[in-house]
């Protein structure tokens, strides 16, 4: 397909790991745009200050997710692939959230993680396409869905 | 609405808050009928095994996933309202799953967890209709909302 | 159809005008049940009281408003039908809410309300079925639509 | 993501709000394209008049409705994130009617208005994803929303 | 399956095609239910006069038939097979309209019409599941469906 | 919108109509793209003979039916405005078909007939957005509509 | 779930399986109902004889297989899990084109086939949230799945 | 339309039905695209391998699977057309399974198969558009199709 291909990069943002991706696939020149939500930690919890200063933690949280969904839905909902990434630490939960997000739309998805929460992680890689150890193992199985050989 | 409304009961598993909630739910004689994942940990853990013992730990898991799903699946599909519990341990993904498969399709989910977890959950508790610390708010909230008063 | 059609009362709460329609359907016993939002204003307001006090007007409105959403949303999406009621007063942005709630579900529904706020209504109106100005030709509608003669 | 996002600008036609987003988003180069409804106050009361002339106020106001609403359906169900502004005056109901078509969808939505206004909002700002009282506001989470950072 | 099949009958009003599958379905005691557009032509064409008079036929018919919309819209969405019968005489307009309405659905529909209309009814007949020339093979085809046998 | 608006053209086809509207949109550069089914009678008749001849007219028709549904369903579905034109001859229950595909779907439409018809057509109207008399009221629609102004 | 779940069995019809599950269910008491299509081979190759013969293999086929959709299509849509059964023999099509449409509703399905066979049918298994090779491990499936327990 | 159409071209890769249409579409300058799932045969077994070795045949049947239905789900849902080929051998249930999985999205498909296997491929041809018996005739009916004369 001529088509770009749009991948949304979910999850853990302390590891280089979408830009072992990004540039392993413009290593091979594959027709694929690559989006993720802001991965800036600070800029993140802070999406809803603009809006006025909140003096308590939870609404200020609150704030700040919602404003932040408008792009991540946004950006699952036009995604052929996303690739959600675990780390070793943190709890994460909003990547999780993103793959029940996924699985109920049916969007394919592909995890990315360490054999060592294989057992937590069941239920999320039940409902994926793969579950890839490394970046490059997710550049190969791009370059074989988007090349088609 | 003289039908019973259908509760999903999601997440941790070593504490009684089920129980609670339901009791609650009874004393009240609130319209409810309420359902649950397998929350027997060992069961579930080998819902697959019926079908063939695996000597890989991913298999294993996975099969177990898979089948596990037909239940939660259907019954997160079929709720009306889905409670989503979230203790102080474990990595707890399938919860925070539950919830974004929740978001997607637009079922209504209440999150029930302590305050010290509100900003790993907040992407999570954005997207409820609202976050509860105890059983007991829990079936206050529907009390209101399934009675109607 | 032998079933019972389930009909949503949605909108203004200062007048009898869902006691009319009610007493009405009964009379003719129609085959009809009908559900509405907690009506009981200052409950309405406090529907998230129970979850903790809020120091700032809008995030108290905020909760309680997501609270009632449980109960509307779900109504909505299982009613066969919608009445809206806008009395002469107030802005009772949420029944113009339901009304594009509804349309955009495809939900057919009927609005309620005199002839002096035609203008202002003219969008709400023209996604609806019919607009009736008495709560007895609303019970007329669903006499003709519910028995089917 | 590479593409324009298309923003819709529902509600108030009294004041200079649209062109304030408008510019504020060109300043900053920001990968958007604006649409609004017929904001031409008399042109839209005829947009049914070419139909031929209607002795009714009801009739005119229902033709000229279905009229508009072609576009404007159109337009919300292509947009991908709405902008809904309530002003100081009239009831606005289709600027609510709007917020509870998006809402069904599931079209992110971030309402526009003064602190006076709150509590009538509360249940179209219950399922918003952020309120603004200024046009600057809007512009600033558009552009953390549409360039990621 | 125990349940009871839900049939919808839709188009011509001129004959007794209705009671023929009724009581033939009776006397079979197949688990069918039947419902149908009000088939009394002066009372549906009459269905919005309840809501006031109007001078022009075009807005007199156009009342009428949103208010006839509410039960035939619902019944369609209900209903596990619609049966769409064509007469020899008039337009019928509302049958063919039905059956673009349920393919668009994707629900199964029977249409029951002469030899003589084959040519007009092709695009009709080719999304239906089966073609009927008299209301007996309707039952025969109802038998073998709802019975299984 | 800077976008070009997907217009389908339905139904009548012995008359230049197709043709006025065509001419008119590009006589004020509307940003509208036109498409229509096979409009040449016998090449539709015979849509299906290419996979071989059927000496049963409903098995012809049938064939070639569901051949032209391959380009009428798929540009329905893609159009962001269908145009439902009746003449006066002639069953043209393919356009009231369309007309019931378009509302279940929500795709908005705009009928195009003479007065003489009103009657038969109410069904078909009331799910319309609306009625025009003449090609050049649909071009001055379409003007409203795409320009937005 | 006090419902009763409604299991459909799809596929092979030359060897006893279903009445393997089902009487397994019965055994164990547990809350499902189950639904077949036609497994009559002869009657379900004519089901469409009643409309009138047909002297080509290929239409006669195409009538029948139409009527038998009516039924297949609606049990699959409203059933809760699909079991489909492929045997040793024959091409069975038909089975693996029900999991194909079940795999697109998102509808859960188990396969129960041989070892043997597992090549071909890889597309089919992936879709599948299990693959039993015995009717009595489909029981203990069924039995963990309904019960929850 | 100008659009370029997207067709999927589905099942059997060993003759070269694949190349005939898309030479004899590209002679004809059809406004075409074609897309197929990954044809050779060895790379498909392998397409899960890079992300490690499997002992078990069925994992690693599965594990390409899901890594294949990434592509060929996708494509599906982004296909105007698909052509479903089944060739004279092999069991080919993954071409059946595309079928279903099109036919419950309303997706519409061309069937291209020989005489001989019309009683087996009943199902699969009865939910299809057309069934054709060689190449030539699949790019005729999207000559026709396509161009829209």
């Amino acid at each position: 397909m001529k088509k770009t291909w749009l991948i949304y990069l979910s999850g853990e943002i302390h590891t280089d790991w979408r830009e072992q991706i990004m540039s392993g696939a413009q290593a091979l020149e594959l027709p694929a745009e690559f989006v993720s939500p802001v991965t800036n930690h600070e800029a993140s919890d802070a999406a809803g200050d603009v809006l006025g200063e909140e003096s308590q933690q939870f609404w200020r949280d609150h704030k700040s997710s919602k404003v932040n969904a408008i792009r991540c839905n946004t950006l699952i909902e036009h995604c052929d692939i996303a690739i959600i990434r675990f780390g070793g630490k943190y709890k994460q939960w909003n990547a999780a959230f993103d793959a029940g997000y996924c699985a109920a739309l049916g969007k394919p998805y592909i995890t990315l993680h360490d054999e060592s929460i294989i057992h937590p992680l069941k239920e999320v890689d039940a409902a994926a396409k793969a579950w890839a150890t490394t970046p490059q193992q997710v550049v190969k199985l791009l370059q074989y869905t988007l090349n088609g050989a």
